[in-house]
This record gives C-alpha cells, sequence and structure tokens, in this order.
C-alpha cells in the first residue's frame, strides 16, 4: 500500500481500489449511520491484525463523522454535528463518571491551516484548576478538564512528545484527547471530515519524521485522536485530477483512459502516486495546499468540536 | 489564448509555449536585470494593438520582480528587494513632486491568502491629514499619501469600484496606487513575483464577474496596480504536473509524453486546461488553493511591499 | 456643564448631580424597563431645545440598554440582550419593509477598545449584493442590507466623514446605522451599557477634534448611532474615586468629606474634573484607559449587536 | 512597606518616599548610565537581608531600562533599545558558552495586555531541534535555545508552574529566562520599563494568590526575569493622582495639601492606598487598566525585547 493516509475511511476505500475486493476484509468491522445527504457517520473496528495489514492502520476504533461545507456556525445543522460529535466522542471515551481529561491542541497557531487544535483549545470550557481550589463550588458532579497547546517542534525546538510526557508526569490525567489538523490523500475530504480514533497519534507525522506518538504505550493512558484533514498535497490534487480524466476518456477510448490510469508503470513507478511525487519532487514535492478560504472552514470546524467536547465531557448547563 | 492570467509575464511565456515563436512579438518591448540567482527584474511593456492582442493584456509599462521564497523579514536579501520596489514604483509612478497618492488594499482581510492589499495598507507612513491639519509642520517637501482598505463585496454588499469612485471623487488623488492578491497559472509565481502595471486593475477579475476595473478610464487619473500571486487554481496544479510527466515520459516514449501534452486535443476541448476545468468542475472547478504557510508568506511580502511604496513616496527619514 | 458625556444617560445623572433638581426636566421625557437585576433598558426622549440644554444633547430618541459585565457569547442571558437590542433597534428604525441600511462600523479594528464598530460589522448578513446580482433568489422580502469600515483618520488620512458621503452618494441608502466604541464619564459603564440613537455621531469626538459628524444634516438620511463605552479616561477613574472617598469621610468628619467634594473650587476651577484633568495634563492628560480583559468584552458586546441588528433587520430565518 | 510592586526600581524609590531617607540602603547597591533623556539604564543589586527587607525583594540583581513610549519598531532608538536589552541580558545571564536556554512566555496570548510574554516567545531564533536532529550543519558555535508559552491557569487549568516543571525535567536546560507583563504602581512606568532580574518570577503573582514561583528554588536551574509593566490597577490611578493634587495645593494652602497628603491616615488606614483600594473595593477594587493604544505598545516591547534576547544568545548572524 503505497498511498498513506491518516484517514482509516480513505484507507480502507483505497484498500478496495487497488485490492479490487469485494468482500469484507477480515479483522476489519464496519458500521454507519446517515443524516441527510452530507452528514454521515462510519465506524471502522479494527480486530485483528490481518484487519491492521489491511488497512495499515493499528488495531482499535476509528470513527468518521462526513459534515457539508462549509458550515454556518449557529445553524441547524452545527447543532446536529455538535450533538453527533459529543455522542460519538463519549461512547469511544467510555467515562465512568470521575476521571481527569487533558486536551492536547497539536500543531501551529500561527499557520491557520494546521491551527484546527489550538483553536478547539481555546473554546473548551476548563474546570480542574475549579475543583482544585474552590471544591465546595465544583464538586464530584464536575468533571476535571484541562488543556494546553504545545506548539510544533519548529517553533519551540521542543518534541511534542516531550512536552505532553512532561505534562501527564506532572498532571496525571486518566485520559487524554489529541486534536490535530491532517493531510488528505483526497481532494473531496478537506475540512468535511472529522475523524475520532482510540489508537493515539503522531504528531507531524504527515512529514515522514519518526516522531514520538502520543498513544498508550509512550503516554501510558488512553489517548483519544480527533483529527480534520484541512491540506492535500499537490501531489494528490495531480493524482486525483487525472483519475477524472481517465473516466472522462474510457468512454470514447478504453485505450486512452486505461494509459492514464497507469501512468505509474509506464513511468516504472510502483503507482501513480509515486510518480506525480518523483516528477514533482525538484520544486513542489511537498507542497501542501489549502483551499483559500481555509481561515472560515478552521473556525467553523474547530468550534463545532469544541462545543462537541464540551458537550461529552460536562453536563448540559456547563457546556454552553 | 485560452489560458487567462494576471500576469504579463506568463502572457508572454504563454504566448511563446502556444505560438512556439522565437522572434520579438510586435509591439512587445522586453527588457531586464538580474541580482543574483532568484531576484530578477523583468520590464515587458506594450506598445501597439498588436502587443495587446499578442498578448491579451492592455498597452502599458508591466514590470515583474522575481523574488525568492520564503524571504525574511529583516535579511539582507530584504532590503535589496524593498529598494528594487521601491526604484521600480517611482519609474512607473513618475512623480513631480506635489501628487497626492490614495492607495488602497484590494482584497478581504479575513481569509489571509486574499489579505495582501489590506496588509500593506496597515504598514503605510500617512500624511494626508498631517498636511491638512497641521500644515506648518508638514510642508511642501512632505508628500501627501493616504490609503484605505475597501473590503470585497461579499462581505460589504457594495462593489469596491463604486466604493473607491466615491473616495476619488471626495479625496480627489493625482495616482492611485491598487495593491491585491493574485491567482496564478503557474504554481511557481506564487508568493515569489511582484507585478508593478500602469494599466489598472480589476477587483475579483480572478472569479470571472464583470466587475467596474479600477484604471484612468473609469477613475479619470492613472491607476498603477501592484500584484502577486498568493494562490493557484487546482486545475493548474494538475495541469502543470501533467507537463512535468509528459516531459518524463519524451525520454523513453516520445508518443505517450505526447499523448499527454495533447489531451485537451482528445478530450475535444481547445486545450488540456480547459479539458481539466471541464472533469473538475462538478465538485472542484473553481477549488483555488494557497500554499499551506501562505500565512507567512503574506505578512513578509506584504512588508517588503509597503516599505518599497514608503520608500517610493516618502523622503528616506520618514520612511522609516 | 463642564462634563462631556456620549452617553445621554449620563448626561441626565449629571443635570442632577450639578442642579440637585428633583423635578423632572423640561422638554425630556424618560420611560423604561427593568429586565432583572443587571438588564434594563432607559429610553429619554428630548422633545424641546430647553431640554437639549439642559442635557447638552440634540433633540431625539435615546435608548440605554444596561447589560450585564461580563456576558457569556451563547448563554441564555445573551440571547436575552440580543432581543433587547433587535426590539429597540426595530422601533428606533422605524422600517417600511424594503429600505436599503448601511451599516457604518467606525473605529480603529487593530486598537481591540476602539474595534468595536468594525468588528459588529463584520458579523452582519450582509444582502445588498445578493439582491442587486440575483434577484430572482432574493425578492421583496430581503432586505437590502449592505456594510463598511472605513477605519480612522490616524490611519487612512482621510475624515471619516469622507468616505461616508462618498458612500452615500454612490450607493444612496435610506437609512445609516453607525456603531462606535465611546468613552465614558464613568467607571461602571464601561463595557456595560448600550445607547442607541437617531441623532447621529461624531466619529473621534472624543478627541475634541472638530469632525464632520453622520447625521441628517451632514448626509440627507437618517443616522442611528449605536455606541459602547469601551474605554474611560484617567481623570475620571481619579474623580469617582475622590467621591468615594469623600462620601467615606462624611460619615465621620463632614467637614473633610465636604473638602474633597469641593476640591475644584478649592483649584480654582469650575469642578473637580477639570481640575483633576489640568494637574494631569503635562504627562497623563489624554490618558484613555481600558480594563484588561477588554479583548474578550468588545468581543462579546460586538456579538450581541451584530446578532441584535441582524435580527432587526432580516427574517429570522436569513439572521441565523 | 503596604505598596508592593514588581519593579525593584519603584520598590526603591517607595523606600525613599515612605522612610524620607536620604543615606543609602544598606545591603542595596546602585549604579546606572544614560543614553539621552528618556534611555536610561539602572541596575539595583540587593546584597544583604537588610537590604532584602529594605526593599522588600530577594537577594539578587535587578537591571531596569527606562525606554521612550511610545517606540517605532526600526528606528535608530528601537536599535538603540535593542542593544541595550542584548548587552544587560547577556551580563545577567553570565553565559560560558555551551548552554541549552529555555525561554518561557508567560501570560495570556488572548489578553493583549497580558500577552508580552507569548509574544517575545514567537520572535525568537529556536534551534535546540536543529542541532539535535541536523548536528553537522548546526554545530558547537551555535547555543541551543528553546522555547515555549504555557498559557495561564484560568484557561489550561493548570498551574504554569507545574507546567515548566514537567518541561525543565525533560529538556533539562541550563538556564531559564521567563518574560512576562506585570502591573505598575506607577502609571509612567507603564509601557516603559523593561527590568532584567536574576532573583526569578511568580506567574500572576499580581492577583495575590500563592502560586508556585519560577526560580533557582523551585526549578534548579537559574532563572532570569524580563518584565514590562503593561497595566496598572485603578487605585493607583486615583493614588497618583491625589498626590498630584496634594502638590498643587501645597503652594496656596500647606494644610489643605497636607490633608491630602495624609488621606489614609484620616480613614484610619496605614496608608492612601489602602484607603483607595478599600473604597473601590465593592465595585472596582481589582480593576486593571490599559491603556487604550496597548497593542502597539505591547507590539512594539515585545519586538525589541525579542531582537535583545537574540542578540544576546546567538551570534550577530543568526540573530538577523
Amino acid at each position: 500500500m503505497a498511498y498513506r493516509t491518516d484517514l482509516a475511511l480513505e484507507a480502507r476505500e483505497m484498500y478496495y481500489e487497488t485490492a479490487a475486493a469485494e468482500a469484507e476484509i477480515d479483522g476489519v468491522e464496519v458500521s454507519g449511520e446517515e443524516f441527510g445527504e452530507d452528514l454521515k457517520v462510519t465506524r471502522v473496528k479494527i480486530t485483528s491484525p490481518a484487519g491492521e495489514k489491511a488497512l495499515n492502520k493499528p488495531m482499535g476504533n476509528y470513527v468518521t463523522i462526513e459534515i457539508p461545507n462549509p458550515m454556518c456556525e449557529d445553524s441547524e445543522l452545527y447543532k446536529k454535528v455538535r450533538d453527533i460529535c459529543a455522542k460519538e466522542i463519549k461512547n469511544i471515551l467510555n467515562l465512568s463518571g470521575k476521571e481527569t481529561i487533558m486536551v492536547i491542541g497539536l500543531g501551529n497557531q500561527n499557520i491557520i491551516a494546521d491551527a484546527l487544535g489550538p483553536r478547539v483549545v481555546e473554546e473548551l470550557v476548563i474546570t480542574r484548576h475549579l475543583k482544585k481550589y474552590i471544591p465546595n463550588e465544583f464538586g464530584e458532579e464536575t468533571r476535571s478538564v484541562c488543556a494546553l497547546s504545545p506548539g510544533v517542534l519548529g517553533t519551540t525546538g521542543i518534541e511534542t512528545g516531550e512536552v505532553v510526557k512532561g505534562l501527564v508526569e506532572k498532571v496525571r490525567p486518566d485520559i487524554l484527547i489529541a486534536v490535530d489538523a491532517l493531510c488528505s490523500r483526497r481532494m473531496d475530504r478537506v475540512n468535511s471530515t472529522i475523524q475520532i480514533a482510540d489508537t493515539g497519534i503522531t504528531p507531524g507525522a504527515g512529514v515522514g519524521n519518526t516522531r514520538m506518538s502520543l498513544s498508550r504505550e509512550t503516554l501510558g493512558i488512553p489517548v483519544i485522536a480527533i483529527g480534520v484533514p484541512t491540506v492535500v498535497d499537490a501531489a494528490t490534487i495531480a493524482g486525483d485530477t487525472i483519475d477524472l480524466i481517465a473516466e472522462e476518456f474510457k468512454s470514447h477510448s478504453a485505450e486512452k483512459g486505461k494509459l492514464l490510469e497507469n501512468l505509474g508503470e509506464i513511468g516504472n513507478e510502483p503507482d501513480k502516486y509515486t510518480l506525480i511525487k518523483k516528477v514533482l519532487s525538484p520544486s513542489f514535492g511537498d507542497l501542501i495546499v489549502a483551499p483559500k478560504d481555509v481561515d472560515k472552514a478552521v473556525e467553523d470546524i474547530s468550534s463545532v468540536i469544541a462545543a462537541g467536547i464540551n458537550l461529552a465531557l460536562h453536563d448540559e448547563e456547563a457546556a454552553v
């Protein structure tokens, strides 16, 4: 599997594309719900090493919420998305009632396409200090929530994993929620997909570096990752377009359509994406792009995720 | 000429690409200077209707400054770019000494990829009110400069042209400078090209609407346009990539390389770009994208342009 | 009347303070409503030149909404304030149904304490361009609304009055709404008072310059001004404090309390405020200060005013 | 000593005011330099417990740089202040050459008056990751610098001290530099004083809570604190004003001037400030205010401090 993606849903689609499989994948359970044309939930559960291998993703739960884009804050739709987020986060957290939750906003807050995590953190209802310093007013029924945005390696000089590990050792939360902007491998996922997974996350993984992941293995507590693809690489845009042209050509010339589909092979590369990356690499190999209006999209989506987390972690009254 | 571009330099390149011409274009004069590998100035002067037709651009002067990207503020390079900007702006303005200059920052300040104009305006040295209200302190040697960012139609409900015409009628400046972010037709122009032209500008022209242009014809005064491509459309990324693959293929199979080059024709469209736009249009036809780090790039380039304008319009002391 | 204030409510209080009057003021009608402890509406109507003179304010309607501070966005309270704003704006606008409304956001968007107007404008539902360019979809039932923030003299070099007059002549709206941050003459008004008046406004009036006002006289259309005091001058803080000390002293020494009350007289100045301004003037005469957390306050209040305007001008569906 | 202040310079002034002392204070050494009317450096060294007691400050070095306000970025003055900062920081750091430095930006980045620390951190030249991941390119001559802004208790739910201790344990820097906005006890210090001290700092100390300090005692490494007063409390404004009136009165009535000076005593409080706090407390006891244009001031001062730190920690080439 040459295509690497942050989204389990895409991994599954790619699997079917390349394997041309029609049957169910062993060790992969899928269920879902639809709430109208542009709003649906898909739950992918990878239950065995076979499933792990097929989708190139660790065992665990992956919930994908496909949302309309754009989605205006304050609308009915917004509230529906918020409630779905809250419900899915609650399910995957499986809280008993007294946990301390730490939320980490990954990403660079000064690059708007990367600022989803820090933006979510800014809108959370924080209670840990209230419970600690005025316990009489905020008792057992208030869940203890704290949150921090640790910045990125390039601007702090410190591995995000180091910062988070230091925090976890001091604060000793029961669960970590990490929110991050992702890079998509398909244009149509950008700003229209929210993925919630219980398998952890590796900050800055998109760049290909070996970084310390945030996971139960490294931190000793469950790590729930919430991600939204906000960017796409130039190679993906080119690849998606060539696919569309191939489709168009097939109707009048199967041969030429096929030629486009098999560009990778012709270029002596394992697949089309690798070929494209190769020709782009001298000047644009790692060009990551965001839709022009990414500012508004990130604002709206981070707002709806924060509202969903608030609703999942606090009583309804506290959350508004 | 199907490719529409905001840059005269690109228009000239496209002319050569499609016309396969090697000779000079009639009615088009070109001169230039190089200041190191990534820093060069090209001056295109369209002097006749023949030149106008060849480049699909109105007669006038077009100066293109190619700059390195990224370019850190405060560096030596930054100062060199600033000085080149100042010199070229001064040349094209051809000031006699007592003019009132109005600078208009076009674009939407809340979408960073579109905010170049408003950002430049924020950093200008404004003097008109000083000359008017405390003339004893700011005499003849201070040039009168005013500036405003009129927003965009979608957020104001008012045509930018209407706003500017209203302003020009009230303030009666001698020259208008309009600064805008542009859409490029080539990936490698993005955030690495500054164009200065004396032929006016049409706000939001990229979107294809018929809008009132800002020009000598509509405003009655000379209009200098300063533009930087900060975005590119998805079709351009796909088209540029296919060209690179075609180039790659030519070495081992001229036939397959040629096939890729002639995609437009095969798809029964006048050219490849039109074909790509067509296949993308149902879902991504107008997808305009910006490099992920557009925030930093726009900050640096708007800063260097503002510094260049300040230097061109004011004495050196006033400009710092 | 030495105390100058932007708020009619304060003008009336000052009148009573200085005049020690208990009777109603001739030519001034007052009515009001309370909606709980910290939320009340006072409507002052100045109906004659006598009232004008008494309150040092032009004839017209002045509605003051006193609101709790802080007031969290999204709360029940927020919705109540929004609905009250909408109702009072609707009353004072007295719309027939087909008017074009222009909203002007006064102030400097880069100084948060002064950015109330531009912030309100950013959150308005703008429709004029939709009605103009796609009239089939947005028919008679949609009111035509446009809006712009013209900046301030110090950063544009152009009188705000000039910019607005140019706009009004081009766009020809039926009514102008101007939103501005004000300077209060009482600490406890800051960020807790919204004034709506139909007598126009003078941008930057606080600074004491003679500027062109925005009013029916200068623009030829009704001008509704919405203002919120976000800052206070240092002299007011000092004066208010001395009053509180005087009050404190009165209980044990009438003489010393009185001395503090009459500081102005003792200092050979018409009143205490003038004395304070005089002693502060060499270094802090015009020191205008904002509460430390002005960022959050301006964000919340501009949001509630924008929501109120949207509700007043559009159908409920369009407004959300 | 009732007046509490973050600035050693103010502490010394207050000592002289209350003690009416003229002699040198035992255990306190003072030296200084002037660089023009508004630019001077004062170095206060507290060398004994007696000095500690006199100034109510721990033993150590306190450098105060008094700077003009406003101070425009890019000017000659700006460069002079930057160089003075660099020199004083270098002196107090006393580096041997190979230290790893961690800079902590204290304060709430979303409240501009409190955002000085995070703003400084944003402009630092960060090198720790470069030395770690590409040691061949960044060798011994590059000093290892990392930086982070840990937010504030109210928005993270985590004590700043906990976050920093966790970081120090993971990263093991040799020296910590903490940058913070302070509350001044004198109006004329606001945005015109930079204090550099080697005695540590207590985040949010102004609010009166007992918080964990950042110091050699708590972190095990030297802690250099850089602070700028950006706000002042309302009681200070009132107190300063009453002093000015007292001064004014003294010329024509010593008795009344004295009365104002002794307000505290008359009100049965230890001093005037305590009295003012008392009368203000029901509604404005803790009102902290910032000059209206605090946005610009914080931008300029954080920029000059960051430039000073960069110059102190890196070779000149790396710093630009």
